[in-house]
């Protein structure tokens, strides 16, 4: 998923300013999950949800408007209902940001859950092999 | 209510993002509804709705970050399930912006429906009195 | 430009929450910048700026996570330093909004200033033939 | 610094979207330098900035619509041209986020350069005394 650096995302700096970085995070984890999971969030919140409980970041160097970030999302770490996702904002070859989420899949009642065998599988997929 | 412009609502250009404005008259009128109108959007959101179904603003002067602004809330018509809201931004006997908000009252199905009595009274008596 | 309603544009009532309309506006608006009038904002920025003085926005239909929306910027009218956009945003074939913005051209100072040329051209080409 | 849960901050399942918590973060630690270190993030962005280079956060319980936080920002760790604030969220005595803020303090050119001598001496005062 690339991501250009818009006029909304700046501050006053002209640059990203960093909670804009998370709503990036945000809709990059939002399309992992509808294009190679399967399970929309807008499919995902009729049952269940995903909220984040834990989340690290670095910002490794600025990003300014106009810049095109590639965003790259991955599977750090896989539990029964919990998921630790990688994203990586890379723009000409140089590292601008990594974010770690950890998000628990949870039931109607907002308890912890099982993520769906589905989604399990393709998660599992996305994680490749694992030694 | 006052609102110092703060870092967030900033553009590269160091002025307000005007859709920062928006979020301010929101919260503007929020807590109108909390504190003078005593349905807080928290307890209208479980049975009704407010949705804004049209908006006119007018940017007259720019706000720079630190500003602090005075916001001013009058109703300026009353409909049987409408409402017309007109927010004020003022720094310095400076007219900064103007927003008019029309919301509409509607149910759990989307239906417009009545202001509730005790609320009409109370938009009524914010209105003053009609010649 | 098409624009997917994600997540982080909806509201605990499940629809978009309108500031985030205009944050999409917005990006419609810098895309034609960026890539119909070739003058993107991170360049137009460098010595102009282009901020929206007025607006006129009717929301005529509500927008749900996941719905997918295109938007239609048109040029309304062109003035020597102000400009008027008109952006729908459709969705199977139902208007969901129109937002008209009136910009204003201000040069490096905040004095408005009329369009560079070659701007005004391809502008003039976004209006079609005038009768 | 006490905050409101408001409408805007909450996401389709009546909780607090969690880029939202970043800017209200944002907001308390501006209102630090402003209120407690006397130099205003707007007085501040004239000559310098303190970018957010890493970030821990912890999200323990949920908030949602109406719940009234209050916010306390500690100084963690101050360097040379670094420093660590954390910021907790507090409603009704239980915990609801931690946030780990990790500044540098930049000049112009964005290079890091050490806090100016008033601003450090507030944040040891702010620190409290050091075994």
């Amino acid at each position: 998923m690339t991501q250009k650096i818009l006029f909304r995302h700046c501050d006053p700096a002209g640059i990203v300013f960093y909670p804009r970085y998370f709503e990036m995070v945000n809709d990059a984890i939002e399309a992992l999950f509808s294009d190679q999971i399967g399970w929309p969030f807008e499919h995902m919140h009729q049952t269940h949800a995903g909220p984040t409980v834990a989340l690290e970041a670095t910002f490794s160097a600025v990003s300014r408007h106009g810049d095109v970030l590639d965003m790259c999302v991955s599977v750090e770490r896989l539990g029964k209902s919990s998921l630790q996702l990688r994203t990586e904002g890379w723009c000409d070859n140089q590292l601008r940001f990594t974010v770690v989420n950890t998000m628990v899949c949870i039931d109607a009642n907002t308890k912890s859950t099982p993520w769906p065998k589905s989604v399990r599988k393709k998660l599992e997929q996305l994680m490749g092999p694992q030694e």
